[in-house]
């Protein structure tokens, strides 16, 4: 299956010159969606994966249907004021300004091995501040793995040495 | 297996006398987040769901891991602003003020059987929403499934004859 098939382009959105990679067109397609379930069950099975951390809030979609196939803990980092608990928190730039992550202290135990999952990586801005609470809490990073990589935009090499996996990589805005 | 031992209650979150009913717990829990998607599969195993819908944002973490547990497709509802092509939308009401969530025209197809998921019912103004939708588009809800539902905030009254099941119920502020 080309999974690439079932991403759909929507050009200029959310402003002028950005074409916005959509997966609804691939989670509303079972047979689509479960393939790229597999390729990465397939890939993680063995790998003693712990806990997977996803992001608000497309990273929790596939985070959340991982931990599950990989019989682990699923672990949401949320935007600020949403989780009830003592938690640890990581800013990272946007465009403009700043935004911060935030996970529960309690959420990661040392030891701790992690696949931080998400639907898509670009600059890498939100996944590398994933990463550094993770490591602040005692957890390791197995992996960082997204459905889809804009390479153009070298998100991966905000990652250092982190191992970093896609299923579908886009070399420049097309 | 006790599913409301893996739910943590937080006193006085977001704000004075809610006990706010925290889900990491048991999402971080790999026995307990297992044995509640098989509740909810086993029950939906043979109903013919074509379609499942979660609301943003905890609503595509049950909503996203049953979809693929039914073999149909996952469709997310989101805040306004989030989803690239054309939508409709559906206002509800906030204590304070109105929100709006939005699901892509071509995510429903008439004659879609659908489940509707999100992992807590309080007063019912979010799922009321995504039902509406589902129904414009020419959906048949199923029935809508939850985690928790906080009886004494009456949401399902809200949905009038439609079939709604949770897996914990508290009946009070407690």
């Amino acid at each position: 299956m080309k999974l690439e098939d079932h991403i759909r382009t929507v050009p200029h959105f959310p402003k002028q010159g950005i074409m916005f990679k959509d997966i609804t067109t691939l989670l509303k397609h079972p047979e689509a969606f479960r393939f790229a379930i597999k390729e990465f069950r397939d890939r993680y099975k063995d790998s003693g994966i712990t806990k997977v951390v996803g992001a608000e809030s497309r990273g929790f979609i596939f985070g959340a249907v991982l931990a599950h196939e990989l019989h682990c803990g699923f672990v949401p980092a949320r935007k600020p004021g949403k989780l009830p608990a003592k938690t640890i928190s990581q800013e990272y730039e946007l465009e403009y300004g700043k935004d911060s992550l935030h996970i529960h202290v309690d959420a990661i135990e040392k030891g701790d091995k992690v696949l931080v999952v998400d639907d898509l990586i670009a600059t890498g801005g939100t996944v590398k501040a994933v990463v550094e609470m993770v490591k602040k809490l005692g957890g390791e990073i197995i992996e960082c793995a997204f459905l889809i990589e804009l390479t153009f935009l070298k998100g991966r090499g905000k990652l250092g040495s982190l191992p970093v996996f896609s299923l579908i990589t886009y070399d420049s805005e097309e």
